[in-house]
């Protein structure tokens, strides 16, 4: 079965770059069309320069390829969560057990690494400033315009995927050849702007290198990220309108008061505050869901193209990766046979990337507002307890996502929504700041398992 | 503030011709572009025969502007469930008290009745064959192609209300014309085929005339409504694919053993059952949710355009007119103050019109196969005898979504869920079947109210 494809990726992206090497891995041809430029020639506008949270998921999809190594150069653990309170206070939760981290990467530092592996592979090539204007099922043709000739060509392939994000030309392709297409796009009300912490004298960090930082102030929050040069890249999520909101900091003279009230300890930390507040792009936040993701063997999505959701999670390109693994065991499972290993994929995926999904949703809520709440950290703190003695019994749902990848999204989801059920009830108890970790709770929550 | 407005609709269906009417009372001018031909001039195309459940909300609309009656004479009541089990025994299930009925009538037949009222105002023109090309927001214009003459007309007005169903063109305006906007398309796994039950001898009825008959049979039903002439209006909701599927039923060979072991009684009845089957279209069924639903004062969505829903609780017509209720109201509150007026609109009914969508996906499930089960009428008829008993403690969901114009959808939603899980409760407990309606039962609902 195993015979040697021609293969069109469209999107060199972090989940197009690594599909690629394991397809290549696989000796097939695969050429991918990146719309942008090439970043690596040009860092001035090597995509976003928002910062992601690589985790196991992600680990164990570049290790399975031989390339786990070579991103853990560039990605710095962070062991927990830093919260800064309004009143200058700070309080600090491990997000897991002891050297448990998740690892703060650049999006474009990590793209142009996942680049200069794939075209490693002698049988990959990626062909930049090709933009993806139309898919024909019919004679698996895409046709791609470059975008500084303006030239199109029409590259016909073996088989088409698409990892071209949340905006996806291949979606559109299904979209249009599906009799009944499912589609959701739901934006929530919160959108985000970049700001930065530069490095102290040296490359010193000024905050905590090995955290993830968070400002929790109820309906919005700001989060920073390290990066090897000593800065943080902060990001906020704020909503569009409102009292406090991207809408009420339109006046430049607006702004430094407002970060000043709610970020004091930061602005202090960030100089060029105000001409990135008002120079930096607003961007919004988008979840989009669908069904089907294939065509027959001609046409498959992976990664945001199949189902994009916010980033509360850290999981999008966890998720995205995942997608990979479980696409290259299917090939193995199914050896090679197309149309089979498609439709597989696409029934195991849906139901894990659409809980991931609502997962992501539902951690906003908890980023933004819980984190900064003594009651959520006590239910946190009973939580551990009850782990650290029963570990076999209570994985966190945070843990299952983040640090179990034999865990699947789906059940992690359900899983912690019984969780939930049962430590609403231990936090409803009288008096339980003072008996948290009592016997008593300790066989109440055994009681409910 | 009440200035004359040039009003263009962009179809002339069921709610838009309802608008119309409520729109010409106040003195507005009203042009209605639609797609189709005049359906009262050729009744070989008058839409889609299906029939439809005119229910209190509807009646409301009707009445608040006079033309109920007219409608009444076109209208068949219908005063509960009659269920045909497979094994040839039937169970009648009353929808509410006595003399509550839902009501049965021909989709274009009420669409005629509409149009023909609409047109009776001075102040309200129709034309016809004309297919929305596009809406342009910033010149408040739309271009209609005649589908005819194939020659196409720019209409500048004052506002748009897009009144074009599922496939909205107005609502393709909206969503070029916004930053974020939220839409979701979910297609359930069954389509529909219409299928017939003719009249007896001297347009007798051969099944009782004044219910509602229902096939339930798992995974899939029939479901039949009176007309005037004698004859029955059935509609075959079924899946796409499966074991009992239309793909199962390609050939016709399949079809007439199919129907004569699921619904032997019936087949008696349908003489043409085997053209029809093949000849019919299948269709699909679709549940959209968008949102914004209006921009600014220049465009408005309104009934299918804006919430298109399934048909298992014979809401959609009801929905799209109480939208008219809810807009002519909000049009004397806010003094037809246009911006306000369209805010408060979408702001009302979005989550309203949300309510009844998940509501009637829910209600397939009841339909097709709860009501043939032993254990859900016994639930059923408990809760009657609890409304009975305390009629201001217990209205079932279907009798506040169908009986009760004056509690919102969305409130319904949320006490019939309140209620699911009491019944849960009372359904577990040992022996229900020979306690049902003892006063352990009443004082334990009591209870958890």
């Amino acid at each position: 079965m195993s015979t040697q494809k021609n293969i069109s990726l469209i999107g060199s992206g972090l989940v197009g770059s690594l599909l690629a090497i394991i397809l290549a891995k696989r000796n097939h041809r695969v050429n991918i069309y990146e719309r942008r430029p090439d970043m690596r020639k040009n860092t001035g506008v090597a995509g976003r320069s928002i910062n992601l949270a690589l985790s196991d998921r992600g680990w164990k999809a570049l290790d399975a390829v031989g390339i786990g190594d070579e991103i853990r150069k560039i990605a710095i653990p962070m062991y927990g969560r830093y919260i800064h309170n309004m009143d200058g206070s700070t309080a600090y939760q491990a997000y897991g057990k002891e050297n448990q981290a998740i690892y703060s990467v650049s999006r474009g530092g990590i793209n142009c690494k996942l680049m200069d592996l794939a075209e490693q592979q002698s049988n990959v090539k990626i062909h930049f400033d090709e933009r993806c204007d139309v898919v024909d099922l019919k004679t698996n043709t895409a046709v791609f315009e470059n975008t500084i000739t303006k030239k199109k060509k029409s590259i016909q392939s073996d088989l088409i995927i698409s990892s071209d994000g949340a905006f996806s030309a291949g979606r559109l392709a299904i979209q249009l050849n599906t009799d009944r297409f499912n589609y959701q796009q739901y934006y929530i009300d919160c959108g985000y702007k970049e700001l930065t912490i530069p490095a102290g004298e040296n490359g010193s960090f000024l905050i905590e290198k090995n955290a993830l930082h968070i400002w929790p102030r109820g309906k919005f929050m700001m989060i920073a990220l390290p990066n090897f040069d000593g800065s943080f890249t902060c990001t906020l999520f704020f909503p569009f309108e409102g009292e406090h909101s991207f809408d009420a900091l339109k006046e430049r003279s607006a702004v430094l008061p407002f970060f000043k009230t709610y970020f004091a300890d930061a602005v202090a930390l960030m100089p060029t505050l105000l001409d990135d507040f008002m120079n930096n792009p607003t961007s919004s936040l988008v979840t989009v869901k669908c069904f089907p993701w294939t065509i027959s063997d001609k046409l498959a999505l992976i990664g945001d193209a199949a189902h994009a959701i916010v980033p509360f999670f850290g999981q999008g390109m966890n998720c995205g990766f995942e997608d990979c693994t479980v696409f290259n065991q299917l090939l193995d499972e199914y050896k090679e046979d197309w149309e089979k290993v498609f439709k597989a994929y696409e029934i195991s995926r849906k139901p894990d990337s659409d809980a991931i999904a609502d997962l992501a949703i539902g951690n906003f809520v908890e980023m933004r507002d819980l984190v900064g709440q003594p009651k959520f950290l006590l239910q946190k703190k009973i939580e551990a307890n009850f782990s650290n003695k029963h570990p076999e019994k209570w994985i966190t749902a945070y843990s299952m996502v983040t640090f179990s990848p034999e865990i699947r999204y789906s059940v992690a989801l359900r899983k912690g929504k019984e969780q939930q059920a049962i430590m609403d009830e231990v936090m409803a108890l009288p008096d339980i700041e003072k008996k948290w970790d009592s016997p008593e709770i300790e066989s109440l929550i055994l009681s409910k398992l």
